[in-house]
């Protein structure tokens, strides 16, 4: 099985013209997922495709068709490489590690850097090469590039913040756009900024929430692809807020970096289209 | 916007050929699901579509290219004509008449019918005509032949069942076949038959639910279109779970409804496909 | 079956003191939740209590024992009295006259209000005595003082804003402290102010919520009860999103009603304390 | 802070003994869950209480006063020990080490005990000692005392079955009654026995989830602690449905675990009693 995804400016007959040469080509289409987004016209598929079929120029063949500005993908389900930023919390990591050992996730782990070296020792534990890059006396441009030496011999296709607690700079955002995917500790666009569970105890709040959203240099703002919350009550102090906080980011994260990584995922401006 | 619906043996080239089809007649997919089941390869598919021509042959034209053993169907989105059956219970029907009336859900009730009177003053509340049908000194047959009496002068496209407590002859399920919805107050399999709440009190489950299904001549056993549950705790006594069995009742059985009068819903064996 | 409700601040004993008075008094404590806030250590107690002894110097003794800056209450769980107020949505209204109605609610709705009169044909149809009391011409103060009167000769419990869309002025909202509870369209602190879905909608979230909170006069900033959310995609546009958050809004504002009405909530500061 | 448990039939004034034996030894309580079980009249109280007094022979002065029938226990929150038994499938053994390694569940992880060895190198990532036991060759009863005779080596407080596929015999069961923990992978009574989600997969179901529970020597039918669901629609394969149900076996088995450890859980019949 593939997955073709094609996103473009809309224009009638596109789905004809897409599906008139997968069964010229001879594939059949097993799921399809089809949105024209509806204020710009701005059209999404994406197709669990099935064949025999030589697919080398299939993607050329619907390009021909549908002019040079539409974006076409053709994936087989094989892992992404993927390369995890951390700081010093460990569960996001863990679990992700521990979903790359269980076949769980589809992500091939090619190493984890952080700006501390306290979760080395839980990235040796399954045999993942460990990158400690300090940014201690470094500018903020200094330490993004020494990580981007790093990731740039890596060939990897998504770049994981697992709780990695430091801005990155305009430009290493911009280079990786659309490929560095964060988890943030509320459902957004609450609780923007830092202690994200300190606020929710003072307001009060009766859920508290995770965010998994693409990274853009606006903070915080990048395009969202999951949220989920858990319930709360006012037993639960600051600290446990963030205990129970931790287990609502690892589900969101990983679901988010599933859907990411099979596929499903579009960037439109500063929202997302995800075919579950 | 109309939704254009079609589902027959699979084939290579399917989409291909409808979605050519659509584009000859002017008409643009806004929105396209589309699923084959893997097992016996069946083919569904559901589009949103939009164009101001004249699509009084396009059904034909499917038919035409597809063959004869095709279903396909195009309807608007305007409210379907619905019956509502129930015995004692306000709460969904309560619900049901409360949404017609903020056109929150895409239904137009043309009557009331019970084997009780009691419902009747809220029924006349919002105006709809309520009948009493008695079940006492009839066999199931003659009562349920009384109701088909009132039901077919009535043109309607669903019968729904908010909480009607008896069971229905045969003759009459298999007569509206995929027609008739239930709302049965477990989350099925489990709790199959009489007082789910008292069964799940003594079980000490931590959960209650509700299961929507059409209704076949197999008890609780339809094809099912939505389930939901809560959480409940060990406080909750059988006269508790089923007052709160309710909310998860009406908040399940308006699901399944708005999913099957949006023309979201094929039924498929004993099984069905939503595209949500 | 009786509730006692007890707060003030922390002594040690506290518990010791009311439950050998309930002893004495042959109370039986049938389910009691109490909770300490860890900061400004105050205290917490809810119990429902049953006997057949008389309860009327009940209050009194648990008072001479605590000294006087403890809050006491002991209800029965018999209705509370209700006023409405509402704008033009009617799907919160509908939902509470409909639970009022079913007895799913421990409600007795005395009348609605509201500034326009597009929603007296939906209270009429459960008797529910309605009040047009127009804004127009009037400052904020004098349209609060004519609902006040009419409030004022209802001898209620709670005043329900029902998507009252109004601002209330200080002096009414200080009047009634702790008895206006409200129903917010959004997650809060996400999306303050109005038209929260269009701003859901624009930053693309895939979750909108309501948050149903006692009113103070720091709009949208008053202790919250109840928050919960739905789970949305990007096919959702503004109305859809409105629409559905309908939806949420009657689920959680009927969830703390409930909650209200059977004294599980305690409002401190701007928090609350909710046993459920 | 530690934990007070009292647990015993019913009588009058039983709070006012326990808090006035508290308040006398000089101990606050911060947080108190009572319940008194209706039909038989069992009483189930949980208090976190601190103090800086010696709490050596608090126990045996509630003793003193309730009766020789009373269960009391009082533990600090200090971690359980847990001996974990698995069979093939890592996820939930996994998912628990990590909670271990970071401080997020409350236990000290003894052991790990298989039937096969394939999960030894998981369990020696985390420096866990495992236990090869295999059946082959062996009875029940031969392979359980096998089994047993490790356990009584390492002193647990509970043993945890992380997806243990093998039934275990009636001495073992009632030789750790009420500290054997089980997650099973639907949401019972629903799907009991083997093949959950292939049943899941044929009936159509629109919700899957797990049950964690205490093991008695019934199967499958032991006091329920937590249960949770997730939803599906009819695109899941029956490999898809079990992928997914991994995730909330983990979720819940993680949150039953919390609740027993944090000693939030009486087991009474064939039913808990769990205060959150």
């Amino acid at each position: 099985m593939k997955i073709l995804k094609v996103t473009c400016q809309d224009q009638v007959g596109i789905i004809s013209k897409i599906s008139t040469i997968l069964f010229k080509n001879n594939f059949n289409i097993i799921k399809l997922d089809e949105y024209v987004e509806p204020e710009q016209k701005f059209f999404f598929m994406r197709a669990e495709i099935e064949g025999d079929s030589d697919d080398s120029n299939l993607k050329d063949q619907i390009i021909d068709q549908l002019g040079e500005d539409v974006f076409v993908s053709l994936n087989s389900l094989e892992k992404k490489r993927v390369v995890i930023m951390a700081t010093k919390e460990s569960h996001c990591l863990g679990d992700l590690m521990l979903r790359g050992y269980n076949n769980s996730l589809n992500i091939d782990i090619c190493a984890v850097i952080s700006n501390y070296d306290s979760l080395k020792s839980l990235a040796q534990k399954f045999e993942i090469p460990f990158h400690h890059i300090s940014h201690v006396d470094l500018s903020r441009e200094q330490h993004s590039q020494k990580i981007q030496k790093v990731i740039d011999q890596l060939n990897v296709d998504y770049i994981l913040l697992a709780k990695y607690m430091r801005i990155l700079p305009e430009s290493f955002v911009d280079f990786y756009k659309n490929k560095i995917i964060n988890i943030h500790h509320s459902f957004l666009p609450a609780f923007i900024g830092a202690n994200p569970y300190k606020q929710a105890f003072e307001r009060g709040v009766k859920i508290i929430g995770a965010t998994s959203h693409f990274v853009t240099s606006d903070l915080d703002e990048g395009p969202i692809i999951e949220q989920d919350i858990l319930h709360i009550d006012h037993s639960y102090n600051a600290k446990e807020l963030s205990d129970l906080g931790r287990n609502v980011e690892q589900m969101v994260f990983s679901k988010a970096i599933k859907y990411v990584t099979e596929d499903r995922v579009f960037v439109h401006k500063n929202k997302t289209v995800v075919f579950k």
